[in-house]
């Protein structure tokens, strides 16, 4: 089956939001089976949704549309539907029924006429009740082809994908996709592919490669298709096996088992152990990372993000004469840094950033850019200096990544 | 001048990157008043590159092509570009110079071969050399159309879009687009535009008005285009001049003035104050948002992330007692936390978030998405208690938006 996703909204084409439901689509829709060819983007204009959805129905089986149903005049998806489908809208009472549900228990607000007007929906579709918001999903079949027209609110959506629309694709989807990602952390892209030339010489037609190279990691995706998921499971394993002895040093994991942050959580759960950090210039997203993975609390104590150089000395008890004697951005100052917070949250694991993300250079003599990393355990210490570029909101990601890294590889010892 | 942006990579039609080129291009692009009409992603395959490309040329005037321009052998895109213009590769000696010096400075290892078919770049193009990278960008005109082809590393890309591109697009584009976007805070959109409806009304139709939802905030855009920039802009604040006192509880400012973050930074450097925050559900992510801004060190001390209890205890020195009494997440300690981060900081105010973000309760006897705020000045204390659902990420993230809102009400007053 083949996809096409449209996605509505003069927000998006102005750059106004991130579309983030493209991407999510397009991992869900993978995941069954179903190849996305293209994801379209285009404003709330009538005829521009009309031309782009005749254009994909062309090409694909399938097209999911999202934005444009919201309860103001900027929204114009149902009425180019009904165009389309030469369809007119009907007043479905299940959904006004339910509406004026959500305003009495969770709004807490009377509804109003705009609001009534989400209950009217083309006569023609399979309405797809939204439990957590006013715009219903719609289903239309024409010429045994599929378009399924979805809220944009991220939230919104993913709850009708997830419930309402993928439990149906499944049944009819008969192929597999597998995408398997080795995450590799220290060497660059064609220095890697330098090292595997002969292995990736060697790859069949039906599995394609690629390196996705961001910000001091390269991860390797191989993926295939085909009717037999198992089959190609196996093809795909066993082409790994062949490659990961020329890629021990750098591999740390499988982005499919998990992000880094997950595998990270397992170990430390699996050896019972706890975390503490001291985070300088990444700010505290380090932690805000860690913490978006459910039951993170098990093992991350907690951070001190000691951003002026006085709350280091303060709060975590950095020694004023190490600070003045090294400066703020130093080794000494780092391994400091890492060891008080572990002993001051009394955790197994400490674990320090301290660096210069600029554009200014602060209180420090080092280049911008320079970042150090320590990790401390009761007898051991690891510190490294890095210069991670000249670009603010890359220096941090970098520094997160490379603690990541750091730190996942640690464990992986215990 | 109306554009189309082509995005190449099959790591966006798995889903496996989020697309944040193209809204760091669609945002460019209308800020010198080129009107983005569609963003298309494709695979990295040579026939669907050739025909997108087609089409965006039939209507639109420029083609901005992101991707596909590394030095492995999954990268197409220069291939299809020779065959679209019917032309062939040629080493480009300028390129190849710059190539080996980046290997030889930067990257510390010795360039091979693939590293040298980047300097192999289409002749009939005008070659812009990538100052951070190996892939170069691209520029072909044919038959006065545009089309200009980039890297899909996020950080080249935008050097070379800022550097190189914009520069001379700004010298041939009349027209200016104008957007206006209101930030509100604390009603939901249906509510929004009943309140302002005959407002709404009375909007003629050049100015485009739309309604973005998002997380516990609504933001609203007005947007016009024409050739004569001041007057568009007088229009369009003739408009909002009208519409906010109709909004003024729940206007907190502009979102092109600034992001709210950068908005507080500002206050609170005019008012030469200081800021550290004590969190707990959302783990660093509050930190990390602020000190994103670059000069945020003047203003933000630091945080204590106390995300296991004890901590709250040992490191905050909030009270055993009233945790006992309390629980966790309560007024009582929200309150306590606020205040004894502002006391140990010396910061003038003090902000806590504790809350329960799920999916499991904790240490709690609320319910799931229950989050209490404080704000603690020295003579002065704001507590509220919210509900944010039951969707941990959403949780994080509304709380993160109200405390930013409460913050920036609370500076405002002064």
């Amino acid at each position: 089956m083949l996809a096409e996703i449209i996605c509505i909204g003069d927000e998006i084409l102005i750059g106004q939001v991130v579309n983030t439901n493209a991407t999510f689509l397009s991992q869900e829709l993978s995941k069954i089976g179903i190849e996305v060819l293209q994801v379209t983007s285009i404003s709330d204009n009538i005829e521009n949704i009309k031309n782009s959805l005749e254009n994909a129905m062309e090409k694909s089986d399938l097209v999911v549309i999202t934005g444009g149903l919201g309860p103001t005049n900027d929204d114009k998806t149902k009425i180019a539907l009904c165009e389309f489908f030469n369809d007119k809208l009907v007043t479905n009472a299940v959904v006004l029924e339910h509406i004026t549900k959500i305003f009495k228990d969770y709004v807490k607000k009377p509804i109003n006429e705009l609001n009534k007007k989400q209950a009217l929906l083309p006569s023609k579709a399979k309405i797809l009740i939204n439990d957590y918001g006013t715009a219903s999903g719609m289903w239309f079949m024409k010429n045994k082809k599929n378009v399924v027209s979805l809220p944009g609110v991220p939230f919104e959506m993913k709850h009708l994908m997830n419930e309402k629309v993928i439990p149906k694709l499944r049944k009819h989807s008969k192929s597999h996709i597998v995408n398997k990602t080795l995450l590799t952390y220290g060497l660059g892209e064609s220095h890697i592919a330098q090292r595997i030339e002969s292995w990736e010489k060697k790859l069949p037609k039906d599995i394609k490669f690629a390196y996705l190279p961001n910000l001091g990691r390269v991860r390797l995706r191989l993926s295939s298709k085909g009717t037999n998921e198992k089959q190609i499971n196996a093809k795909i394993d066993n082409y790994i096996a062949k490659l990961l002895p020329l890629i021990k040093d750098i591999f740390v994991g499988y982005e499919e088992d998990a992000p880094i942050e997950k595998q990270i959580q397992n170990l430390f759960k699996k050896n019972n152990i706890t975390l503490a950090i001291a985070e300088s210039c990444t700010g505290g997203e380090i932690g805000s990372r860690l913490t978006k993975i459910p039951g993170s609390s098990d093992y991350f104590l907690g951070s001190i993000i000691a951003y002026n150089s006085s709350i280091k000395k303060e709060i975590l008890g950095v020694d004023d004469q190490i600070i003045k004697t090294h400066s703020v951005v130093s080794k000494k100052v780092s391994m400091e840094m890492a060891s008080k917070v572990r002993v001051r949250f009394n955790s197994t694991y400490g674990v320090s950033t301290t660096g210069i993300a600029g554009p200014t250079l602060g209180d420090s003599k080092e280049k911008i850019g320079t970042v150090y990393i320590s990790i401390s355990k009761k007898d051991k210490i690891i510190t490294e200096k890095f210069n991670f570029g000249n670009h603010r909101e890359r220096i941090i990601l970098k520094t997160v990544n490379k603690v990541f890294e750091m730190l996942l590889k640690s464990i992986q010892k215990l």
